[in-house]
Formats: C-alpha cells, sequence, structure tokens
C-alpha cells in the first residue's frame, strides 16, 4: 500500500470547489469498472480542472514535488487504467466536457477530452457528419480514455479505430508544459509522432487537454441484420471469409450460442439459441450489392438464416442487444459470475482457431467461455466464468484468461486489441513485443516524465 | 565540415563484399535529390547489410564507438534526409529488398525495407490485393525511405498515407537491440505505439528491417479523368467542395495553368493552359453515381469542361503527365530552375488561400510559383522558380518558401506533409509544434539514442 501524499499545495493552485478530499469522492474514483472492491485504492485527493491552465498547473506543482497524478473520467475502463495505485492525485476531467468549434468546411471538430463519445456525434450530427468509429461503451465513456486507451469497436473494421480520426491534440506533458502534437492538416512528416506516442499510452506519459477529430459523412444507406449459424466453425469461418472477399461491412460482430443464451436470461431477449453474426452494412448508394455478396459468402458457410432488419425499431432492438451484452454476464445461474473480459486480437485467418482454443481450455477446466466480439478484427471478448467463492474455480479460471492470450501472442496477435494494458495485461507486454521493446518504453517513460509522476505504476511492467 | 571516423572495425562485422570505401559508393550517397552537389557530404564507408543481424551486428557496433550510421535507400529524398552530415557509414538497405511472404488469407504482407513500392503491388496483385496508398514516386523509391519519412501521395485522399496500412515493424535501435513494434491483428492496445514514433522519425530513432502491411482489394472500377477550369480560384474552391461534400474521390489532383505550361514544354504533351483537376474513381460498383456526384460539384464551381479518360491508354497517359510533371521543371526557359518543392498541408477549407498565397508572395518578388499537388489532402506542391546564377533571385526565392510554409503553419497545417524535416525544414518546427514539443522530441532521440549515432544532425534543430 502506497503512503499517503502532502497534497497541500493544490489549494495554491485551483479554486475551493476544484478540490475535494472527502471519502464519498475518492472512493468513487478508487475502482474502475474491471478492478474489484477489495483491490480499490482512495487518492488522497480528487481535483476537477476546468481548462489546459489548470491541468499544466497541477501537473507542474505536483512533478516539483513528486506526487502522483492519475487522469480519470468516466472510470469505464476494465484493466485498472485509471486505479492510483500510488494515490497522490486523481485528475478528474470531466468537466472539460465541451465542444470547442465544430468546422463543417474542413469536417474538423475539436472537443475536450471529458465529452462522451456520443455527445461529440451529438453536436455535429446536425452538419450530416459522425465521427464513425466510437466503441460501444460511446455513450458513457470519454473521448480522453477513448484516445488514452486507444479504444475501437463494432464499427473498427470498416473505419478504423477512434484515434485514426484524430488529427491533432494539444497535451500537458509530466512537468506541466502544453504541447500540440499533429496537425489540423489531415496528414504531416514534420518531426516525430507525439500525437500517437501520447494515444494509447494510458495518461502515463501526457494528459490530453484537446483532441481535433476529422469526421465522416453520416452515410445516406444503413443496412442491419444478424445471421444464424448451425455451430460456431461455420460461424466463424463465414466472418473469416467475408473479411478475406473484402465484403465492405460496417459491423460483423460475432456472438456464439451460449452469450446468446446467457443474454436471453438477462436481458430478456429472443436471440436464436444458436451462433449468431450480428451485421451493419453502410453505403451511400447500392447497398444491396454488398448486403447480396455477404449472403452468398455465408451461403457458402451454411448459414442457415439471414435476417434482414426491416424497420428502425427493429435494427434499434438489434444492437441494443448486442451492446448490453457486456452487461448481461454478472451473475449468472446464480453463482456464476465473469473474469474481466479479454480482448485478444488475432489475424483475421486464426480467428476460428482462437475462438476454438478459448473453448477447449475452457473444458479443460471445466469452465464456461462465453465468446462475442468485433469478429471483424479478429477480435474477441473471451468471458470466463467462475464462481468467486470456489477459489479453486477462479485460479483455473484466470490460467484459462492466461493461455488465451499466450496462443493470441503465437498467433502475431495482441493481448489487448483495445482495452488497454494498466494492471492487468503487464505480464504480456515482453512477450508480445520482446524485452527490448518493453526496455525502449521505459526508456521514453523515463525521458518524459523522469518524477514518475503520471499514473505510475500503469502499462509498463516493473524491471 | 566533420570529421572522418575510423571504420576498420566493420571488416569484424560484415563480409568484404558488404563495405566499401570506394570514392564512386560514397559520392552516390552524398547528396539525395534535394540536395545540391556543393552541399555533398560523403560517408566514411558504405556498407550493404543483408539480413536484419547484418543491421544489428552494425548498429552495436557503431554505436559502441560513436560512429554515426546514416540508413539510406533510393536516395530520393527531398529534404537532405539521407545525407550523412556527420559522415560515418551509410547503410544501404537496397540488398534487404524481399517480398518475405505473401497472406492472402490475412490481406497482408511482409516485406524487407529494400524494395521498391511497386515491387510489392507486382507481388500481390494476383491475389487481387494491392497496398493502395504508394506516393508518385512509388515505382523509384522503396518501402523503408517511406515508413521513415511518412510519405503519401496521389491515393491519400480516399485511402491514407502509406502508414496508415502498416500492421507491425521490425526495427533495430541505435544500441542493436531488435525490436517488433505494432501487431498483426488490425489494432492493438498493448503499450506505448513506438511503431508509429518510428515512422517518420526518418531512421533517427531506428532502422526498420522488416514491415508487414494490410492490403486493400483491387477494385473492380476504375474512372478517370480530368476537369478544366477558367481560372485557379474556381478549381481550388471546387475541390474542396467535392471534398466537403463527401465525393469518394481516389486522387484529386490540382494543376495550375503554369504548371501544364510547363508540362507541354517540357513532356510535349498537350494539356490545356489552364487550371486543371486530374481525378480518379475507384468502387467495387456504382462509380458511376459518384463521378456524376463530383460532376455536379463542379459545374457549381464553373467548370468548362469534364471529361472521361475514354480507354486504358488514354487513363495512362494522363497519369503519366501528371506523374512526370514533377521533373518537368528543370531547367525552363533556359534561366529557371526550381528551388525544393513545397509540401505544405493546411485544414482543406484553406486550400484555396494558400495557393493564392503562394501566387502572391511570389508576385511581390517577381517570382513564379507554380502549383500543383495533392488537393484533395490540402497538400501543395510549390515550385519556386529562380535563376540558380542570380544571388539575390535564390534568397528572394527561399524568402517566398519561408513566407508560404509560415502562412501554412498559421493556418493550422504543417510545413510538410509527405517530404520529411531533414535538414531543409528544421527551422520550422518550434513554430508548427512549440517549443516544449521539440524539446519533448529530443528527450525521446536522447533516451533512445544516448551516443546520437543514428542519422544524426536530422529532424531537430540544434539546441
Amino acid at each position: 500500500m502506497s503512503l499517503a501524499h502532502d497534497t497541500e499545495f493544490l489549494e495554491g493552485v485551483l479554486d475551493p470547489d476544484q478540490i475535494s478530499r472527502g471519502t464519498a469522492d475518492r472512493r468513487e474514483r478508487s475502482t474502475d469498472w474491471g478492478t474489484d472492491e477489495a483491490d480499490a485504492v482512495l487518492p488522497d485527493a480528487v481535483v476537477w480542472p476546468e481548462s489546459t491552465a489548470d491541468v499544466s498547473a497541477v501537473m507542474e506543482a505536483a512533478n516539483e514535488r513528486g506526487v502522483p497524478v492519475t487522469p480519470y473520467a468516466a472510470g469505464t475502463s476494465l484493466e485498472g487504467n485509471a486505479v492510483p495505485v500510488r494515490k497522490g492525485i486523481t485528475l478528474d476531467l470531466t468537466r472539460m466536457d465541451s465542444v470547442l468549434e465544430v468546422r463543417p468546411e474542413d469536417r474538423q471538430v475539436d472537443v475536450e477530452p471529458g465529452i462522451l463519445g456520443q455527445e461529440v456525434n451529438d453536436a455535429v450530427e446536425r452538419h450530416g457528419l459522425v465521427l464513425p468509429s466510437l466503441p460501444s461503451s460511446g455513450r458513457i465513456s470519454t473521448i480522453g480514455g477513448m484516445l488514452a486507451n486507444n479504444a475501437s469497436g463494432m464499427k473498427t473494421v470498416k473505419y478504423g479505430v477512434v484515434a485514426d480520426w484524430l488529427l491533432e491534440i494539444e497535451a500537458v506533458l509530466p512537468n506541466g508544459e502544453v504541447i500540440t502534437a499533429g496537425s489540423k492538416g489531415v496528414k504531416t512528416s514534420a518531426g516525430y509522432n507525439l500525437r500517437d506516442l501520447i494515444v494509447g499510452s494510458e495518461g502515463t506519459l501526457a494528459v490530453i487537454t484537446r483532441a481535433t477529430f476529422r469526421l465522416a459523412g453520416i452515410p445516406k444507406q444503413v443496412w442491419g441484420g444478424r445471421a444464424v449459424f448451425e455451430d460456431i466453425e461455420d460461424a466463424s469461418a463465414a466472418v473469416v471469409d467475408a473479411v478475406r472477399s473484402g465484403v465492405d461491412v460496417a459491423k460483423i460482430e460475432l456472438v456464439d450460442a451460449l452469450s446468446a443464451e446467457i443474454t436471453n436470461d438477462y436481458l430478456d431477449t429472443d436471440l436464436p439459441d444458436q451462433p449468431l453474426v450480428f451485421l451493419e452494412f453502410h453505403a451511400n448508394h447500392g447497398i444491396e450489392n454488398e448486403v447480396e455478396f455477404c449472403r452468398t459468402v455465408f451461403e457458402d458457410h451454411g448459414v442457415q438464416r439471414f435476417e434482414v432488419a426491416e424497420s428502425d425499431a427493429e435494427m434499434a432492438e438489434l444492437w441494443e442487444a448486442r451492446r448490453e451484452m457486456a452487461d448481461a454476464f454478472e451473475p449468472w445461474r446464480e453463482d456464476l459470475s465473469p473474469l474481466t473480459p479479454g480482448d485478444v486480437t488475432v489475424p483475421i485467418s486464426r480467428y476460428p482457431d482462437i475462438v476454438r482454443h478459448a473453448k477447449e481450455v475452457g473444458a479443460e477446466y471445466d469452465i464456461l467461455v462465453p465468446c462475442l466480439g468485433h469478429a471483424g478484427d479478429g477480435n474477441v471478448h473471451y468471458i470466463v466464468m467462475v464462481d468467486p467463492d470456489d477459489p479453486e474455480m477462479v485460479a483455473n479460471g484466470h490460467e484459462v484468461s492466461k493461455r488465451i492470450v499466450q496462443r493470441a501472442i503465437e498467433m502475431g496477435g495482441t493481448a489487448t486489441g483495445e482495452h488497454g494494458v494498466g494492471l492487468g495485461k503487464q505480464e504480456y507486454l515482453a512477450a508480445e513485443h520482446g524485452e527490448a521493446a518493453v526496455e525502449a518504453m521505459r526508456s521514453i517513460k523515463r525521458a518524459l516524465d523522469p518524477n514518475d509522476v503520471l499514473n505510475p505504476g500503469k502499462v509498463l511492467p516493473e524491471e
């Protein structure tokens, strides 16, 4: 347990209503969605900056004193990314939640980091524009958190990750200095790419205080539906073949029979208890061509039904079920709860193998592992279901998780496609990138944050 | 002038046929396309590694001895990026020019850095695949050079920059350690993004020894043509409006009347001596919809003719003229030669302004500034034409260049959209990103290359 830090200096930096040392405020920011109450760490103080200058002033003062600062916003991270493990100050960015400027003539928007993803889209929709690649949590998670974790989601198969739409950031370095990185031009070769270094660094290298995104036009045609398969092998092979064949699909989500069953139990839906592929297509014209192309590919893999959403309401219901699935797993059949959902990502041709592996490893320990996820990206969310009161089963569950991650890395994939490293995935970093790469990351951390004040203890395993 | 370095240790590291100290070999690698003979710097030795192990061994030995190493391949850079200004060893990567593996089932290819861009496409074409975003120089420049400079080209408006298709690299750090960065999965949140930090660092942070790209399907429909305008204001406004309206165009290239005239003189083409917009569209179906959409937008801006290439031959001729334009400017009317072409990039709405500004600043000094470029990206190649025997005119020409760059930065754009910083753009780095950002870049350079051996003197201005 870290010792408390003296944070009295904050009163010289911010207004009183921007600082709290109350237990409720500190406790609320002591965990994230993936952290058990038992692993909660309370910060010594919570502050709410309202401007870049506030962030800069806090960082400069904290850095001088060696007091840790952990950026925090919605708290929806899954790997302990925003838990203040060395206490100190939690920098709550939710008051910096504005749309600063929409520039429809450039298809660009400037926002503050504490804004929710959906709020960005609410602001640009009237210009016919959209930030197309939000994660499934886009209604409840913030832009700053998305960028910090290099988040992505269902539409990544067509539109890339959130950060693929990022042009420029303003950020505060650990010493309080303010930089811009990237460009409002759509491309730049001017110096080191600090923008994409800071993206995905989970708030350990800098605090993003402004983000400029380019935007896409809202597609004129949207088609949604789902395909029903006899078994999971057919379903995952169909997805692989669709992606390999270049079907222009905006979402292509695999849901296994067990996930469908659990979802039905929980959300009172009536999904078939069979492997499903949820689909969405976007186009400005000729969408029926892509849908038919996809149907043809799926028929090669024995699809049983290929169903079109007949109305906006059906479409909304379809995706609501998929989106809510993440919450549908706890607890199930009274005694089973999920460990933190995994998010390994593998080259698409290995997708059937990694899903099969997850099931097989689970079976070896008599543990259920429902699988769903952004199949078009080769991304599988595997949910390891254990009885939390059975220590042996919990230990086995962690072993199952570990073996799935190890196999994904052996396949040329990644331990984490979108959730980030935080605390939970540090043990895999060297296996994935090599020890020399981890050492290079450490040297960058030391260079930019010599006093180790910004979100210390995250991402990089201890030497 | 740097002093010569002792490079005898190379004989202990490589085979004799991988080392040369001959003047011809050294002279050939003493300049790039943007460097005058007068500014040539000869390396002390040239080496040709044939494997990652070779690169690693050279780097480890050179690093121990503090001997500079400058990566080099096709030598087509424009800002002195590959000129060995501190002498030492030039690391010629052109023997590492293989396609290592094509994985059509994943739409991926692994290549070595010395391969030409077009050679990658030759290798994947039979699988119906393409690396879609090569620069115009893709037939003569290497993948390693493209990544090092974060290159892009005519098709960036649709497909992004070359590095947007990069999944994973293997690279050798200045100390000789080998790392991989990125993932063969299409997305990863596992640790700092060393891949995109190394991309665009111009060989100052690491030597890329392998690149894994994802690939696109070859589009089924391709349409090319050109639009002819009365004046440059109409032409650039038409481009802005097309991009803002979301016309799905694969190339949209502005060529001003003066560039057309020079091209005709040089290449014996018969382009209209008027502002032109060269166009290409890619689609799998319904391409005529996008073409007609674009035509409608252009008609709003008074387009005089909107001409379709009627055959593959016409199409080839069209783009041959555009591609060769870069070479068409030297010398012209006997006494005029171009300074290094600029490549500022601005938010698209400012494109007409930056083109107008280039013309106006030129006129102020009685200097012709033909403009062409990847207008859809907001990227303008301005060519400052001066008489090299007239020192005042040359000085004025540099002043014109400088004022164009400064204006682009004021507009929120970048000093260099695709050519990189090298030696020529260092003076603008702080203006564009802020002094604190440049200092952050320097600290990263010091962290990864404490002995300053890898392409020293580039990108970062001296403190």
